[in-house]
């Protein structure tokens, strides 16, 4: 296989940094998601855009315009072996991750590095082996995790709001866009993988997920069900062929349940105090369903970029030397999810266990 | 297992029929169901409603204010062995089903049985062959064949309108009503599962089914999906424990895609004039997907009550002695399927071959 | 001008009433909302249903069928002049109110009167004396006043959650129905005003009216402003030619605001914690406008049928003898509104003066 | 009361121009709208953003980070009386569009004005007149005539699908933001009034308009009528105290209607196959009202900024020697209507004139 570095690496030194205490990042990669990387980095006190590198040259004008002062480059290299680069932003395609983190890594540079974190769960493990003897710190961008609706949904959860959690049930369908490099689930499923992690703080027991290819070779239809310890199950639907982009959420809990609709503007979450419960189990037909139907609450979510409270985050880690909560583990933990899937959709829903 | 049928079989009687043409109906089951069918039977021209059996007291109190000139009874061998009723509606649980279907057929009637058709296959086989014999009709209820929205889709996958099918993916989901004696499977799926055969035509290869009990003993929470022949996928997410009331199918064709939300009180289906195509497949990269992206169209759906078509449809096959689309061999491919959904819901996920 | 009361006054004697407790009730008009008086009134305990009446042989033939022990007639008076009959139900064409309910009053019944009472002040007046002269009770079919929607909105204001009230801003249109004798401000307004006259409990001071007639020579779409004592503003959008049906109303306080969109079936009202305040005037740039956002909150609403509750509210009123909300004068106050908007109406916006 | 243009009057040479084809424009007001107008300027082939002023130094820190290498200056004077520039957009609040406008026009330059064209009829008399005289174009920022949906609707009109126009009836309201200088109706409202006079292309008879102050001393909810020759009728619905945003118009012809909500993402207009039709008109109760209902249909709308259409086209105009559908008279027309419903206002729905 071809490599990303196919460049000689030849160190470009870059110019001198603004300021001693800040860190100072080069990002790889400026198609879709890059220029946001940036554009936060650049905007943030605490961090300082010193290099983009893209192979495209249209990517790179457009580099260039939004900033002049920054060394713009085609050749990874430079930013991966210059001194004067304190952290490496990989955004990039999947197949990528692995080779440009690693180098970064070997060379004294912490990494934020776009989800999935890396193709298989050995090159995760390295990566994360190799930062550890380094002391340097992975970030995998698992962005919903610092999203206001993600927070409020993890502390209902903490304090007790919703009670027992039942399930964990999501919708993720649009037209496209189809990635040459990896099917749907590998696009669009680590989005909920990584929230699922973040919520319910175990690992599942085992993954059945079954799809469908129709045009490029790749799954453009699947759907996951993840077993956890207990009785929690998690969903997932993921497909490129939808005529409407859907982003719901449906989650059960004993207590309440609330409904994530990421589309919404203003009213983003809705808790129902609604529940089931089970008066008595002396026989299958002496059971009394109760049902409890109450007022429905849309809390008040603040507008904040998630991107922007993430990357501030991996800079106080950081400086701070603390250990993200979307680490190399929590990408690896992601990874072996999207792992097992993969083989589960192999084999038509058969039951992976992690 | 006690029997439905506890009483000594004493047939009592019934009034004269108002008319030799008309077709002379009982029902057994006078429950939530029951009363919608025992008034379209009222109201059709070609039958008469002669007999209504319910063991609740309460049921028959209803029952008997409604319709004071017909038989109300506790018995069903009233029904099942008189001479003057030549159809017996059977809208009880699904466990009766067969015993009560099978007497009825032994005494010369013809057969309309709720959804699910019956418990098991073999019950299915049992009482299409005891029809057979007769030269009775069996119809089994599945009613959401003659509404408007799906009589609509199926017109559009017959002129060629959608292409060819990619994906059927149902949610039907809502708080309750939990069953006592069957899952959210055996509860909702059965919906799905007679439109997907009755659109598709075809029958799955294999049936993945993964779910979770909650409550009461039984999957509140369960997603199936279904293999066909070619590349044609459907799932169905059912769930007892939703707070909200879902009830929206995606269907993704090659030529238009179209969502049908069958909450909406005017615009059920909405057909969107949207696709995907891939203009080359020399190599993955040299891949070109294309999106098209058009109109939007929601037909004018005819307001009708569907149950009021499908008793008139089976008044007129008997009447002319034609095979229904819904008849026994219909209701026995979605028990085979429901069937192939247990097993694999009981193996999480493991795919059955039909 | 014909009346409506064209045969002669023979009075035929009903039935003995089950009952020395209950009140007896004649229904006159049994069209479209007719039905519904008289099923409730068949419902309720203190209410007995001996009479219906219709000139329509159909409307008789339906009347018939759900009430085989009630008498059905064409003629007015078998009910009006029965002294079997304790109150009269009118539920027919507004031009009709007037004349019946006089005839009910003078004959010693308490009268239930559909919205609006009547065709102008003068006759209501005279209803609302003839009634105290005689210590009749007489009730104006204002429905929305029993809805759970209706009595969250005006426990809201009662007990200050919204603060001082800024404005009610009501839509209320629809394809049709298109009325023969009245136009859409006649038709549509009434429930309106009866809600703004409940929640505002203060008399407008002026309004302000214009609409545009397009087909059958009565306005089919209709704009009223109503000007309260300080700075309260209503408004009522009314439409018969609108293509979607619309049932919104915002109202707005000083401290919180609604929505109350009566066609969700669940979440009616979503009440807002948002608000503006000015915290300096001195000078206009000076100024300072502060926003105010917080949560939303959908409060679980009783689904009751409010005509039930409205019409046992009726009968304790008189077996209690005291004056409801919705008396005479409460339908006198609509009228006088309605008054004031047709002579605005007429006049393309001019303020009319009550 | 105090000008706008308080420096002295010194005329700073620009630099050269990029190409003698292209027109050179200066920004005035880089606030709220300015930065889009600057933005669109800058991208357009045909022109050349050359100046940019404003008098916040926050608002010329923000605008000379984005354009390096463009005049930014507090004194308008700088661009109005430049050898170097082509073209003023005046993006101020309305009191300064006049003298500003003016300054520019007696200086030669063609003239692109924020919505309202001016504070009253005689002011914008006066620019006409001068314009006219200098030969040099004016442009009032009428920006929704240039978005798709107001195309589509148009076209609709045009080519008579919709049939006769019955109504316009639009509903713009949300929470802020007061002005300090205009109530909600001058605010708010010229949106609804350009894109009125752009569809209906005749004159409005006489304006009603009513609303209330709560805050500010400035209207902040109205409530407009438009009566037109013939039997249109428009409404116009403006508050800034709702707690939710609405941008919905119900458009309403003799053969079709159609719901146009600016908030939707995709489907912005929906057009729907329903009317009403009159059969026969002896006597009123004869009438037989016909309704007609069908197809529902979304056409796909183009995703184009408006105001880059809108800016591209001005540059054609001036280039062209042509006449914009929204030059200083469509302009004018607006005052005149917002004028009139001061007017009205003020005697509480009075009609006034136009």
């Amino acid at each position: 296989m071809a490599t990303f570095l196919t460049k000689p690496l030849i160190v470009k030194p870059l110019q001198e940094s603004r300021s001693e205490a800040v860190l100072r990042f080069g990002v790889i990669g400026y198609g879709y998601w890059g220029p946001n990387v940036a554009r936060n980095l650049e905007r943030l006190d605490e961090t300082e855009l010193v290099a983009v590198c893209d192979k495209s040259p249209a990517a790179r004008r457009k580099a260039a315009k939004a900033y002049p002062d920054v060394l713009i480059t085609a050749d990874a290299a430079e930013l991966l072996f210059s001194s004067e680069i304190d952290a490496i932003a990989v955004v990039t395609p999947v197949w990528t991750h692995y080779e440009l983190a690693k180098a970064a890594l070997e060379n004294g540079k912490h990494v934020f590095v776009e989800k999935p974190f890396t193709s298989n769960a050995a090159q995760a493990e390295e990566l994360i082996e190799l930062a550890d003897r380094k002391n340097l710190k992975i970030m995998v961008d698992h962005t919903f995790l610092f999203t206001a609706a993600v927070n409020k949904i993890k502390q209902l959860l903490q304090d007790g709001s919703l009670g027992e959690l039942y399930y964990y049930d999501s919708t993720r369908v649009n037209l496209g866009l189809f990635q040459h490099d990896v099917n749907v689930v590998w696009d669009l499923a680590p989005h909920d993988l990584s929230i699922i992690d973040h919520l319910i703080q175990k690992t599942p027991e085992a993954i059945s997920a079954t799809g469908q290819t129709h045009l490029n070779g790749h799954e453009d239809v699947a759907f996951l069900t993840l077993y956890f310890p207990g009785k929690i199950i998690a969903h997932i639907n993921v497909n490129w062929l939808s005529p409407v982009k859907v982003r719901t959420t449906l989650i059960g809990g004993e207590k309440k349940m609330l409904v994530w609709n990421d589309l919404e503007a203003d009213e983003k979450i809705k808790i129902y105090d609604k529940g089931v419960s089970v008066s008595s189990t002396e026989g299958v037909y002496n059971l009394l369903v109760n049902y409890r139907t109450g007022d429905m609450w849309a809390p008040q979510i603040e507008q904040v970029e998630a991107l922007h409270r993430e990357l501030a985050y991996f800079t106080e880690c950081i400086l701070k030397n603390e250990v993200p909560i979307n680490d190399g583990r929590a990408g690896l933990r992601v990874v072996r999810m999207l792992e097992a899937a993969s083989e589960s959709l192999r084999q038509r829903g058969a039951l992976i266990y992690l």
